[in-house]
């Protein structure tokens, strides 16, 4: 699929002009740095999804210093991130938790730490989604592959940005046939109950957070100092995560 | 080393009957979780340690709604992050960021979130540590075993703690000589480049935020859910992160 024929699939399912974009965007650049998983295949896997309302809109319901909670009022997660960042880049906190409730699906979560961290801001961010990773020893599967995503924003213009699922493969994975589910389980072999663990503990984190259904936990800040370059140069030309 | 020991021999390296008791609960908390690496085979360590100050105190730098900075202050990292906690206790914030910087060494950060959660606060927990995990493609090491602590209250009484290293054995497994330097690598096998993706972009976050020397980071928040025992009936009898 083409990024034309992206944007008029979308526009069909009744998405606006700047919120279509704004799906093609993600879509393209998760298609631009190997995530085929949440590329072009998700506008097909839109159309399937039932109670899609594509007129929705992200609300931000508390704004105290230092916190707010948006609901995603059933707008698609990837829009409600969207209103979060902008949210953020406008007005650059000094320290802030953002805890977004009912927002699904929402992508490459490096996605939206990185234009945070293009823009000066330092951030950490998960999300949930469905449960499909069991205990390594067994049972039903209690958490999602919620990933941790963390962006942080360099001097020398080239932002690092970290972005870890724990699951093994992703759900974008086998939903495009590259992987089965039963490869979703979580990453580290012998040591899949850090994995595990880590999945569990982020999931229960937004889960207390946010209350029902799937949601997100961002961290952002305003930095004190600027890691990313002495970093680099101690690397050595060895690839840092994030990097194209 | 008993307790009886380990308080005499801390209190002869100059700490006070406060500070040493603090120390000595941190280290026996470690020894009964079956983590004798940060047990009380650390005390050993610090009398090797040569610039140990049992006088300094950390110090609260700045306090804004939803921001903290503190400064250790060449105090240990455990007493730093135990006037964290306390403060944290004291005001129970609804949300709030709370940076440490020079706060080395911090132990087992599970103890800490651990005592949010008995305290009724969601919290998560990260922290530096000297350098000991290089890329799986080789090269210098570049992140230290970098844990991130997840602590989640449960009206039940039985707090969710995860506290995972992104090390394949800890610092502390080598000092009592249960593994060697050769096993700190990321934990993960095949999939270690995400073990190390997370050590990297934790430390990154710490660094920019608290700048030179090792420090922490801590989220802390008061609960809008208490999504734990209906996770663990769905459990279902799987050992769940940081259950005894």
């Amino acid at each position: 699929m083409r990024r034309d024929e992206a944007l008029t699939r979308l526009e069909t399912l009744g998405f606006g002009g700047r919120d279509a974009a704004a799906l093609v965007d993600h879509f393209a650049d998760a298609e631009a740095r190997g995530k085929q998983g949440h590329g072009f295949s998700r506008v097909a896997w839109l159309e399937t999804l039932p109670d899609l309302d594509a007129a929705a809109r992200p609300e931000l319901v508390v704004d105290e210093p230092g916190y707010q909670l948006w609901d995603g009022h059933g707008a698609l997660g990837y829009l409600v991130l969207r209103a979060v960042v902008d949210e953020q880049l406008e007005t650059a906190p000094r320290a802030r938790l953002v805890v977004a409730r009912r927002c699904f699906p929402t992508g490459v979560l490096g996605y939206w730490v990185r234009r945070l961290a293009e823009e000066g801001l330092v951030s950490a961010l998960t999300a949930t989604s469905p449960p499909r990773l069991a205990h390594p020893d067994g049972g039903e599967p209690l958490a999602g592959t919620n990933p941790l995503a963390i962006g942080i924003p360099s001097s020398d213009g080239r932002p690092l940005v970290s972005d870890v699922s724990m699951g093994k493969v992703t759900y974008g994975d086998v939903l495009r046939g590259a992987a089965t589910l039963d490869d979703l389980v979580p990453f580290g072999g012998e040591q899949a109950h850090k994995a595990f663990a880590l999945a569990l503990g982020l999931q229960l984190l937004v889960d207390a957070l946010a209350g029902d259904g799937y949601g997100a936990v961002l961290v952002v800040a305003s930095p004190e100092a600027d890691p990313v370059p002495e970093l680099r140069a101690r690397a050595a030309g060895v690839r840092l995560p994030g990097d194209g």
